[in-house]
């Protein structure tokens, strides 16, 4: 019977026309970020089960793939749970595995420590159009650094990407962890249902103040209340004039020095930035994760109708690994996503290089063969790409294809 | 309790020194495979058990991580082997899912198609130094080209490759299967016993003729027969004669062509090399995997004591997926070994950029921070690399070690 010709459900293969513009937006990375000096790292796929299920994954601890133990350790009998089987599972993220290396490592690297990571990572997601199974992520983070200068620097980088592989107009929306938890003390919710508040303030973009008001009293939240923490969100968002004014509002719920870093960091990214977008305070800004512990933000693009990059500040996860609490930081850019706006913006990498092929009738051998071999050679070193291929019987097909991808100079040669 | 620091066994965590060696390596391989006209495409990591398991890896079938099944597909109870328990696992190679790939796609294929992949592989190894159960494969491989052309760009690309990186004096050491073959009928050998013959000749190199043949005669094989084989590999051997000698002695058993293939592509690398290199002729060469079915090649280096490259013709390998045969030929270098050798060397790649370190005073805030990050930007504009850090404590150990990363100019910015 034949093997089976596709890839597993919910994975892709890579057509080279898309491997090129993978290559291409891969390179613009190393080279904007390396400009803010990140140096790339990277970990195995492979992580410790212990560490993917620590209650840091949030919802992408549900979706592991796990790895079957090996010889000995494999007790098939024995086992009452799939977790007697595995001790091992492919990362569902960078950012775990990142804490995990910083903690090994963190005594041969700088501090702070400002890291690029690309690499794939695997979530057994419900397959749908778009969404797969194993994609790239892209992260930078900076860890060891507690000041807002770790924000500014990932904000100003990654908005310097997506300008240099053509994105304008876009908007980054900030916010900060000890807001949104303010907002609600201050409101008079209880600090166990924030999580529960938080997801449908989270859907603001979606249904808009009457629909977020519609489900907080829906699931039982006190009108007065509800209508307390809506008000907040009623005026003037976007400037830091809605920074101050909350602050005003907030009085003691809120930590010393949040409104003043965030401000502060608006008005450096407003200073500094290297294209054409717009940098926001949104108080209802979320991000899922519940290890980000100060400021978040995220970027969206009319264009894609959501999100293309999102990230914030976790100082508690290297903690987890070392017992010392460690500032950290980072920002990771929705790398497939932006892959498949490129696609549909039928965005094509130029060739660099003059694309000669050679056709060698079939009858060629010996002496003649290796002079043309050595011809090819010559035209290589000189920075073309050559390509020398048999001459097919449909010639006219052959050289057609050829010209489709790209080979303008076509040699034929004959006995 | 603390998390695992540590990667998974046998896996390693990539440090900035040794991902840039990777990194400049990655450039080379795109660059100098891309002038042979080859173009690059990404398979998942993650593959069909079936495929994996389908008698074309040889040792390594019995090495591979499985992924559990997951959901109402996993049935823990009724399972009585671990093949019960999962349904795909992670690749141990590139050249099956390319033959998976290939069978899949080769409507939207150019034909031939030269096919580059850089990826990692994963072999449930026992770890030892210089071993990696996860470890990047290179390979390129041609698809659709029965032609010994393909061999011939095949050498010259992977050997023009090892020439940009820095490496000379290496040996590409060539022969056929079917050479290999036809030695073993000739000498009286019956063809189920090839296997077990072959696995003892490949150890010439270590062992010598005499070694080989107590190996042979202890294993039980008839003297006469042995002696009678080893007589083939006694002379000359290296240059095209051996070839034209071999080939008189092997009379029929050595299918029509054969030896004037091989002579063809040793002169036609001969002719059109870009570098200071050997290619022999060597009868003793095996090469592991079964899969091959015609010309085989490896590339040994002195300084490494074994092979940095290996491949061959595999041209029955698609036809398991599609029922049609295609011919097929690959060549991969052993890209961790070379990265090793370069660390070895101490091989570092010049910094492209100037490298410039502002230190900013921690009293330092609002206005006069955004011009800081003004100047940082234009800086960056101009292309250098720019790290915007706060001033430690310890400035002194902070300079320094900036300078070892390279940054030869730090600037201080007080309030």
């Amino acid at each position: 019977m034949a093997l089976p010709k596709k890839p597993v459900t919910g994975m892709k293969d890579i057509l080279p026309s898309e491997m090129e513009i993978r290559n291409y937006v891969q390179r613009a990375v190393r080279e904007t970020y390396g400009k803010y000096g990140f140096t790339e790292i990277e970990t195995p796929v492979v992580e410790h089960i212990e560490n993917l299920s620590s209650n840091q994954g949030g919802e992408n601890e549900k979706l592991i793939f796990r790895i079957l133990k090996r010889g000995e350790k494999l007790n098939l009998s024995e086992a009452k749970d799939p977790s007697d089987l595995t001790d091992s599972g492919l990362r569902y993220d960078l950012t775990l595995p990142l804490s995990r290396y910083y903690a090994n490592h963190m005594n041969d690297l700088p501090s702070p420590f400002k890291a690029l990571q690309m690499g794939n990572v695997f979530r057994a997601d419900r397959p749908q159009k778009g969404r797969f199974r194993q994609f790239m992520q892209c992260d930078i983070d900076i860890l060891g650094d507690a000041t807002n200068l770790a924000e500014i620097e990932l904000i100003l980088a990654t908005t310097a990407l997506l300008v240099k592989i053509g994105f304008t107009g876009f908007t980054v929306k900030i916010s900060d962890r000890r807001f949104l938890k303010a907002m609600a003390a201050w409101s008079g919710f209880p600090e166990e249902e924030y999580d529960r508040i938080f997801i449908i303030l989270d859907k603001m973009d979606k249904i808009g103040s009457e629909g977020v008001k519609a489900e907080l009293t829906g699931a039982g939240f006190d009108v007065d209340k509800v209508g307390k923490y809506l008000s907040l969100f009623n005026s003037g968002n976007g400037g830091v004039q809605k920074i101050e004014e909350l602050k005003e509002t907030l009085g003691g719920s809120l930590p010393e020095g949040t409104a003043g870093s965030l401000s502060e960091i608006i008005s450096c990214v407003n200073a500094a930035k290297a294209g054409d977008f717009n940098i926001v305070f949104d108080p209802t800004l979320v991000r899922g994760m519940s290890y980000y512990t100060g400021t978040i933000f995220e970027i969206t693009i009319d264009e894609f109708g959501s999100s293309i990059a999102g990230g914030g500040r976790y100082d508690g996860m290297v903690e987890r690994f070392t017992g010392v609490k460690t500032p950290a930081c980072g920002f990771s850019i929705g790398f497939e996503r932006i892959i498949t706006m490129l696609l549909d913006r039928g965005f094509s990498v130029s060739g660099e290089t003059e694309r000669i092929a050679l056709l060698v009738d079939k009858k060629i051998k010996g002496e003649r063969l290796s002079s043309i071999m050595k011809e090819a050679a010559e035209l290589r070193k000189s920075g073309s790409t050559v390509l020398v291929s048999k001459m097919m019987k449909n010639k006219k097909f052959q050289k057609d294809n050829l010209s489709r991808d790209g080979y303008s100079d076509i040699r034929e040669y004959f006995e």
